[in-house]
């Protein structure tokens, strides 16, 4: 068992356990509470939270200390996967192999529900009683950035108007920069914010976030080619068919691949900077770049 | 000119520009900036705001302290007007007389619109240099529990279920409560946080909120019956037309007005509690109470 592994055998448990706590025993409508929580508990990779309880290990400190500014990465990555599966976005009816929130619920619903996990994600963090004022503000405002018209909303923007046309590879990886590194940067920042790092090390992971980010979504498009359907549970060659502008369609698949040893080697190097321990931010790193699924 | 008229015409400009410049000189998308500015600066009544600023007045101190909170639930209530707009939820082509969002930049970047509002409405209570800490905490944390599952988005659902069936004037009265009253109530108890008002104040400007809430809902519904579709902007007899629950439908016209005048007299007795000069939040009430549009 690699270290990585073990660190999930810890925490996984614990983090879904949390998560859910925090959508139950909630005095709301019945049915906002049960789209909430379908959302919620669909599970996924849980990368985001887990890193921010990985970093907070990685400066030896208690890795549950993480849990809050976890749960509320979470819940804004929910939230934008409930809202860019409905009709009016992406239009899909399944995901990981379950029915999209709002075909179970409506479109109106499963609307609310990805609004009201917004406020949910902030509202965590100025509950958490372990952690200090100025740690509350700070992960306010770096989520509020890292989700927003400065974040992940802007390359949710930026992809759409990209389907319009061919684009660069200095645009994609803007837009994926945007899109999926904003909220690996604020995981990555909530948990050294949270073991008091300083801020050249916070520097450093945010380079670090920015590499494995674009990674993330290179290897996505490689698996998209490559992987096996069994395994990544949709049709291969579907970015193919819908004519999305994707890293092996500009590069080639063996640039892909180039590309993507590039941006591990960036982060490596990224992370080599940060006065912790590397290991299991490595580990993760490894997981991101190689993973079949 | 009332003391409510000079007010506004003191703090409604400065108000606007606020809140413009909260989306302008912002590095995003062009498209969505456009799209957040069309809705931000569409107008409306600003109740909310300015209610934020006169609680500060009326304890003696400046207003001017009160432009972030104000325009943090600003950008609430415009978030929630542009999904509720959508065709998924009330399929409304025209707001004030003008074209809904997504009837001018289509669903999907409406949706996104709203969906960057809320991250922006929480980041600015974090930028503001003149609250304290301990104020900023409490605001996020107000604004959060006023705008999720706790508040407008609880309401919102609880609206849509009401619309297939019979209800009672309680449970009407607990729709306003969360739909319209707790973003009311967040703006007087933000505008008592800046002021360091005593809990025992925030207790009665909370009691406050609620009936001028409820009593505001009253009112529309009135209007929909009594009103001059000249003057509100759309057709009369719309609730009708659509078999909502109303207040007349259930009361009766001269029921709900005597409703009506209940909570006024309810809201008079609350803020006569709060140890503030009264004249400014007594004219917001009458203001809501005797409005014609």
């Amino acid at each position: 068992m690699t270290r990585l592994d073990a660190f999930f055998a810890e925490n996984l448990n614990g983090f879904e356990r949390f998560l859910l706590a925090s959508v139950e025993n909630v005095q709301t409508a019945v049915s906002l509470q049960k789209a909430m929580r379908y959302s919620l508990e669909a599970g996924g990779k849980r990368i985001r939270p887990m890193l921010v309880l990985a970093v907070i290990e990685s400066f030896g400190q208690n890795p549950q200390l993480g849990l809050s500014a976890a749960a509320a990465v979470e819940m804004i990555h929910t939230y934008s996967l409930i809202h860019d599966d409905l009709p009016c976005m992406d239009d899909d009816d399944l995901r990981r192999g379950k029915p999209t929130n709002h075909k179970v619920f409506g479109d109106a619903l499963a609307t609310l529900a990805g609004d009201a996990m917004q406020p949910a994600a902030f509202h965590i963090l100025t509950l958490e009683a372990q952690y200090t004022n100025i740690q509350k503000i700070r992960l306010v405002s770096e989520l509020s950035v890292a989700a927003g018209m400065h974040g992940m909303v802007r390359g949710q923007v930026d992809d759409i108007e990209a389907e319009q046309g061919d684009i660069s590879i200095e645009e994609l990886e803007a837009i994926h920069f945007y899109k999926t590194a904003k909220l690996i940067e604020y995981s990555l920042v909530a948990g050294a914010i949270l073991a008091n790092a300083s801020d050249q090390d916070i520097i450093h992971l945010k380079q670090f976030a920015k590499h494995i980010g674009i990674a993330f979504q290179i290897q996505d498009d490689i698996l998209d080619i490559e992987g096996d359907e069994q395994v990544i549970g949709k049709p291969v060659g579907s970015d193919i068919d819908n004519f999305k502008s994707t890293y092996p369609a500009i590069l080639g698949l063996a640039g892909a691949k180039a590309h993507l040893a590039s941006h591990d080697e960036a982060a490596r190097q990224a992370l080599s900077k940060v006065a912790c321990d590397h290991d299991l931010l490595t580990q993760f790193l490894e997981m991101v770049v190689t993973r079949k699924k």
